[in-house]
């Protein structure tokens, strides 16, 4: 059932259409746009017409083409084109879109059915609870559709976003949108591990595609999960969590102490209790104080075996967004994460970290979002057809 | 006198030491982290110290090293290390940083010399004027000091910044920074045009590196322009200005509007009087209704031939930087040029944009500074160092 993991050399094009979305087990690329976007009509048929005409110019932009039938230099000049021009010549660079539904698509903020969905609506799909740490900023929170564009050019990820949003005027407007300048995490054993803005390696534990078993347990939702939804199976949970980093204070603690809050070593990335990036931790061996791998690093403190054994496959992007009041950059990670399910794979996680997660006092949340993103649409349907149907 | 052209095969490293500073004519990279920022000491020792600081952190960095002699793994697990570590591995990605001086440096607002520079402020550094279609943030203009970090990889511009703003740490704050994910414009033959966010290709006309005699008589700063400012020969002056782009509004408009608007093809670039990319523009040539090149068009307003045969050397960069209040991108172009004298080669263009461009209709500035980037350092001399001796 799993796609076949394309490798590094097919990396021109993804296809669009499969059982699966691109853009959750594809090879992570090293630029993002991630996009929220607010409904605005009110009309079930019009929601209908845009997933159809995303569909459509998703599946012609990861091909390479022009996002409409109407090139950017085509047609009559008197019209204006269907694409906006400015990936023309640009290679398709991975591009991948996938897309996902918030809860208040399903029901607005006084419980109401919006678009004839609610009892349709998966149990796991809520908004998400507040965690300790957590500041959000409802513009840069929530939202009743998302657009992932992931592609190794930005200006290719941005296009596909642009047009998008340009596709969608009148039926919805961007919420919120979000750049991502350098990848976090390995979605591929044939990728290494790139490093966070705390300088550190991120994502070494991350499941990778070809842990086909690891996949389907951890990511996608099954046939039986949720007896509501059974639209969504094939399909993943979609969070994201806008966390700034304080790097300002980061920089100036210790090397030592930088470690010890993470448990990894920040040169190879091998877990301080010893080995290489990809030894196992070993939780028990002692240090001067305690194990040599603090109970409150980062590594220990996410780590499948105090966590019942979840595992979440992460796509996160590094952030700068110009300064923040302090006069600090506003910077950090926009972490992505695709899960079979939040309450299990996710919620309690968050939970933990926030509570005990040495590496807390350098983070703050500023926004967060739960989506559903459905399964791939096959030929000749629509991305999400059988929510429908 | 002009330093070699570096070919696209040196891209690896360019030299930060010369007699001009790197990142002018250095062949434009793809990515772009421009930070301005404010002095928040009163010490002149403690501003010059900061200025070599960052010349000798500048100097590695463009080499390929870490910021500090402690690098980000090394040193002693009690203290912090010198380098942040997010670039650890990575190529030195063409990177050069480039950096200049605000007129706020030399004087405040009220007038008084800041560090005992009053006197060598050279006459054309001034608070840009108030243009028409200005929409200024302050927290988006101005600046005491700025650096321009450019690089292939954006994750190497952003390293370079966030170690300079942690070495300026105490002396100075960042007051805004910028991310820039495509370059717009082509400082070298070697490199093809590429496109901004209206679709269209940028630069086409720009000044370019192997066109010595042109960037001598517009780009740098000659011995006897500005007696009270010697300091600043074989320097520049560096202008930004944020320009957003109300692209939702562009993206609607007829192919044929928007060709006249820029006077140019959407696709090759050409003229609309005819020929390619690079064919001189036939400014009589007729069209149905007056010249076939657009009186208001962009590219007849700021011709050199209609502005007394001035020149600029453009850097730009498109940027998105999430939603604007309307449910738009935040796009545009982040428009970075290199003059001689900003009152000849700036000034007068701007005003006649501001006046009689189409374009403007589309463009609204939102972030706009002005920098006299000194000469570059020789061996052993901090940047910007004649200024102060």
């Amino acid at each position: 059932m799993a796609d076949a993991v394309p490798t590094a050399r097919a990396r021109d094009a993804f296809a669009f259409r499969g059982a699966h979305q691109a853009g959750i087990v594809t090879p992570a690329q090293d630029r993002l746009h991630f996009a929220a976007f607010d409904v605005i009509t009110g009309s079930r048929a019009q929601l209908i017409a845009l997933l159809e005409a995303w569909t459509a110019a998703a599946d012609r932009m990861t091909r390479g083409l022009p996002a409409g039938e109407v090139g950017p230099t085509e047609g009559a000049s008197s019209l204006p084109p269907d694409d906006t021009g400015e990936a023309i010549g640009l290679p398709v660079s991975g591009l991948t879109i996938t897309f996902g539904f918030g809860p208040s698509l399903f029901r607005d903020d006084r419980g109401r059915d919006r678009f004839g969905l609610a009892d349709r609506q998966p149990t796991a799909l809520r908004t998400l609870p507040h965690f300790p740490g957590d500041l959000l900023d409802p513009e840069r929170s929530y939202g009743d559709l998302c657009v992932q564009a992931c592609a190794d050019d930005p200006q290719v990820a941005v296009h596909a976003i642009r047009n998008l949003a340009r596709i969608g005027f009148g039926t919805v407007a961007v919420r919120w949108s979000q750049l991502g300048f350098g990848r976090t995490s390995t979605t591929s054993t044939s990728q290494s591990t790139p490093r966070n803005l705390f300088g550190f390696k991120d994502g070494t534990a991350n499941v990778k595609a070809e842990e086909t078993d690891a996949v389907a347990e951890h990511v996608w939702v099954g046939e039986d999960d949720d007896p509501q939804a059974g639209w969504l199976a094939g399909g993943s949970y979609l969070v994201t969590r806008r966390i700034n980093m304080t790097i300002e204070v980061w920089d100036r603690q210790p090397l030592g102490d930088q470690e010890a809050f993470i448990g990894r070593t920040k040169d190879s990335g091998a877990p301080l209790s010893g080995g290489d990036e990809l030894s196992e931790p070993d939780f028990t061996m002692p240090g001067s104080d305690g194990p040599v791998i603090p109970r409150d690093s980062h590594v220990r403190v996410v780590h499948p075996d105090f966590n019942h054994g979840a595992r979440m496959l992460r796509r996160g992007y590094n952030f700068v967004d110009g300064t923040d009041a302090l006069g600090g950059l506003n910077a950090g990670l926009f972490f992505i994460a695709f899960v079979r399910d939040p309450d299990t794979h996710f919620i309690p996680i968050q939970n933990r970290m926030a509570r005990s997660d040495a590496m807390m006092e350098y983070l703050k949340v500023t926004g967060s979002a739960l989506f559903a993103a459905p399964p791939g649409a096959a030929a000749g349907e629509y991305v999400g057809q059988a929510l429908f149907s």
